[in-house]
């Protein structure tokens, strides 16, 4: 069994999502469940390749969407640095939730979470990084009507009462327990867990009823949830549903795209240039040389270019098939599939990067203030 | 050597505050620097009999004062229930230090406090009781020009970045070491202590440069400010001074007044009837019968009555002397005592109740909003 450890704050090791899965005990999607969205709306390629492959109660909060009862999204983004496509990845995806299901979203920026575990982050940094990030989750196309984006700080009033009431439900060892705390941890980072769990009970405060709450977002997070999910019948909430993805893969081959590795990572800023010169250095399944790759094929199952193309660049299926046919087949190399993928990547980022020159005119539509 | 324990939550024990003072390594306020302060006004009864007793650095923040340094000062009130006497005394006090000094005043309410650390307590409870204690600080007659006033779950996104800043510099083997932490404590109690540290850097923030900040207080606080104090270079403020004082001691002979006892406890709120009954049965040092007490005299040094006397309610010194002696000598029994009391409590609590009636309608005059 591959060693690896994911916690919300660092991945090691190489994630083995179907074992991490059983760790956190969170429930596999399986096609049945699949084909039960599919009548609200054709299933998003993240839910049809499962990359969002794993859920806590999802059937129970169809069972109740089906009754009436609605529910509210709820995601979030910690502003350690520029936004990348791996941020961009579940956010896609709850926008097409909000789409299909006609959804209002609460979109939490953690600036103090950022501030208090990164030892060299100010607040005034973590701050700025959650209005860049901002730029471009509005970019995404979201609708301004039902998205309610709060910077943790500056929404803090609303958040506080919420999280004081978690927070008195959770024990130091409990936190200890989920999160690994240590004597060195400081008090700020043992507490934080209660302010990212109030969204999950914002909806229903702010609605003045118990309301179901959804939160797609990397499995990565689920500690968090669990804690949320533990205290929630005691405050009188329901258990927050849960949708979780496999996260974005570096450029490098490592499982998570991380801006600790900035050559490895494609920023929603950067340049045609820059991508094209990123892609082309990026960890493939090619093999030592042409000859070799034409006469043994290519290893998409490792291959980073692949897993772009799997994840978020070849919506359709059958092209999708034909790319990976071809490699093995060694009728494609990895040249081709570089140029395609940066081609793919640019064009999205044009229309992205005109969307969030834009977006700096329409922050205030999507804020939620007092 | 006594047995006694004191944290700012739980007092145990027979107090001996030298010995407390030694624990905690404050400083005893000596008579010269009493003689320094008589410059500016003539020492308050609190500050001459020493009940403020013990301090922190205030011969520093004098020396800064006569540098022309000013200083703001800051207390505050855990709204765990109705006033009583026992809170009133710092209050008190801290008037003295604005009427003298000329210094603004941050009054922090912290029902988050007393919700986390109150089993049975709920957020609506203590933002009630806070509403209500507000009423007894404005009645005191503070100058609403200078004294802001907030309760920590309204005012909290002006407290939080500050205690996020706090926090972030404070481990859990801090917190645990100073407030001795279980792992049943829950998480929002280990993060407290960084609310209760942001009022003291709140007037450097608020001013936009570091300005010195003098805490009245009760001397159970200290821990608490151990840990402001600790952290306050590192994040480019001044060093909080303190001063403290001893506890107001319980009708029934302990030392602290405290609602768990409500007949031994005079409430602002407390009609004259009550108060007569309840100093009625007041613990004193009275002798077994009136034949003894003539003849042997009795010990003030153990009643409570006397103990009110010095403390609050007989300001002349002479008098105060006329008592103890006439006490000691048996020429004054215990109900005298326990008359005289009952009209100076009375006769307070009459100006008070009406300035508090009246503060009803000023509240606005004294809240710190946005």
């Amino acid at each position: 069994m591959a060693e690896f450890e994911v916690t919300p704050w660092e991945v090691s090791g190489d994630i083995d999502y179907d074992e991490l899965m059983k760790r956190f005990g969170t429930t596999p999607i399986d096609d049945a469940l699949i084909d039960r969205m599919r009548k609200y709306g054709e299933p998003h390629l993240l839910l049809r390749r499962k990359i969002f492959y794993s859920h806590r109660d999802l059937d129970k909060m169809l069972d109740d969407y089906e009754k009436g009862k609605g529910f509210y999204l709820y995601t979030g983004r910690g502003p350690s640095g520029m936004t990348h496509l791996g941020h961009l990845m579940p956010w896609i995806f709850t926008k097409w939730v909000q789409d299909t299901f006609g959804a209002h979203l609460y979109f939490q920026i953690t600036d103090d979470e950022k501030f208090l575990f990164k030892d060299d982050m100010s607040l005034e940094q973590t701050k700025d990084y959650a209005y860049e990030n901002i730029l471009d989750i509005i970019a995404l196309g979201f609708d301004p009507e039902k998205t309610h984006i709060f910077i943790d700080t500056e929404y803090i009033h609303h958040l506080y009462p919420i999280a004081l009431r978690v927070a008195k439900k959770i024990t130091f060892s409990t936190a200890r327990a989920v999160f690994g705390f240590q004597n060195s941890s400081n008090i700020g980072q043992i507490f934080y867990t209660s302010i990212q769990s109030a969204p999950a009970f914002l909806g229903s405060v702010l609605n003045g009823r118990p309301t179901n709450c959804l939160v797609p977002c990397g499995i990565d997070q689920d500690p968090h949830f669990r804690v949320t999910r533990d205290v929630a019948p005691g405050l009188g909430y329901p258990k927050t549903t849960m949708l979780y993805c496999k996260l974005f893969p570096s450029l490098s081959g490592g499982d998570k795209m991380s801006s600790s590795s900035p050559d490895a990572t494609i920023y929603t800023t950067d340049t045609p240039k820059k991508v094209k010169k990123k892609i082309g250095r990026a960890f493939t399944g090619g093999a030592v040389s042409v000859e070799e790759q034409r006469k043994n094929g290519g290893n998409p199952e490792v291959c980073t270019v692949y897993k772009y193309f799997y994840y978020m660049f070849e919506e359709d299926d059958k092209k999708l098939r034909q790319i990976y046919d071809e490699c093995r087949a060694g009728e494609r190399l990895c040249g081709q599939c570089k140029m395609e993928l940066t081609e793919k990547i640019n064009a999205f980022l044009q229309r992205h990067q005109e969307n969030r020159e834009k977006a700096k005119d329409r922050i205030e539509e999507f804020m939620l203030r007092d």
